[in-house]
């Protein structure tokens, strides 16, 4: 299915006392590379293909993450995300950080398609086809984000 | 002018490699002390003091800190801020952070008191009557935050 | 097994666009949460027990949310902690994150004890008989947090 | 002197409930800007360039910032960077953040050049005479950062 590969610049204020990346924030570069691939597959910037589909956000309902190798201030990584799973009004991802080339952090997220109600809340809505279409494209996209 | 005292533990995450402070993380501190500060001259959380004086925000203008000496994971720090402006759309706050009793940052920030205009926007708005009354008391209060 | 519950306070800053908190600030709760619950298990602050336990820290090696409910600016929330499980080298966390009452999210983690090697790299290194005595405790304790 | 321009483009995460850059945001930005325009200056990455001049850090001593106009998730802003004056033992840089050309932030910062001392603490020291000679070069670069 659908892959994306973004790169991080791990900077000073992403690290904590140990001199490593304070964990939260690999959660911020995965949703950031989440957003950088959809974008690569819908071939429009997050902020528009919200307005496109006429979603209200693609809110998080599981995430995970297996903590292999630290990173540190200066190190260059690598987000491969890939699609892992299309359900009726969601999708799962699975992102590999690699550093110097070697797997750094295993992760998973599955997110909800949703739409606004009647009532100002929120409700899942089927995903349409042509995202399905998209998504599910043996495509490789290597879209260089400029931050993180 | 209004006053309002805050206490902030500095945790783990709210650092850097040389194991003190991030300095952007004050900025939070201080966003919150202020929030905290309005809601104790007010009577009423931000929350509801947003929509109880029907505005859109109160964006900051400007700001600067003076950092005299650093804290680190554990400490207890106070944060006493001070209304010390009230104009015509904007008012200016004080903050003094203290460690141990002792002088660790001044800080002062200018912010608008908003309201939507007709095109979804913001513009100014003058402080009203009560607002005006409220922060220009003579009062002390020390809201203890639970959280930043 | 041992159970600590901390509250907090949800801040202007940790919720996104969407004016939900954005995720990966949970994490962050999350951590000052084993924090917390730690330092009330050995009956001290985390910046001494390290010390105390000759450790180099308790870096995160797996970690996973579920998420039931969103919450917003001003809620206060209340996450309780438990071990759930004491390896030789490790122990495991459950995070249950209340909001009103009710269940907003399940959260897990596990975590290594760590000491510095000759090196100056870390290494794994068992859990002292006094921490797993005090972590297999079935105590309860509410120590209240005074910031994230 | 030295002047360097790096870019940004802002993330969801970055961004409050009002949809706009929460603004101790931009001081992470400013944080890593001043990291950048000095590597751009020393010809080496900050975590080489901090050993290479056997310096503990460039700790902030004072720092300001005046906002003008807002950015957003997605825009892609600019920031100029320029060294403003060298001290004994310190220096200042002025950013100028940029969104579609027009001038959004000013913002100034005066950091401190510090070793460490025979206690563990840290002391000032002067600016080498190598450092001082790279920074009032009159020479512009724009090193793009992968991150924000």
């Amino acid at each position: 299915m659908f892959t994306n590969t973004t790169r991080v610049e791990i900077q000073f204020g992403d690290c904590d006392p140990a001199g490593i990346v304070y964990y939260p924030n690999y959660f911020r570069f995965f949703d950031n590379a989440t957003a950088g691939m959809l974008s690569a597959a819908f071939g429009m910037h997050k902020r528009n293909w919200l307005q496109h589909y006429g979603i209200a956000g693609i809110p998080m309902v599981d995430t995970g993450a297996r903590f292999i190798r630290p990173s540190s201030f200066g190190d260059l990584v690598e987000i491969k995300s890939e699609i892992t799973e299309l359900g009726r009004s969601s999708f799962s991802v699975q992102h590999s950080l690699f550093k110097d080339g070697e797997l750094a952090i295993e992760a998973h997220e599955k997110r909800v398609w949703v739409v606004r109600d009647d009532q100002g809340g929120i409700r899942s809505a089927p995903l349409p086809d042509q995202v399905r279409q998209l998504l599910s494209a043996e495509a490789e996209s290597a879209e260089r984000t400029e931050n993180d």
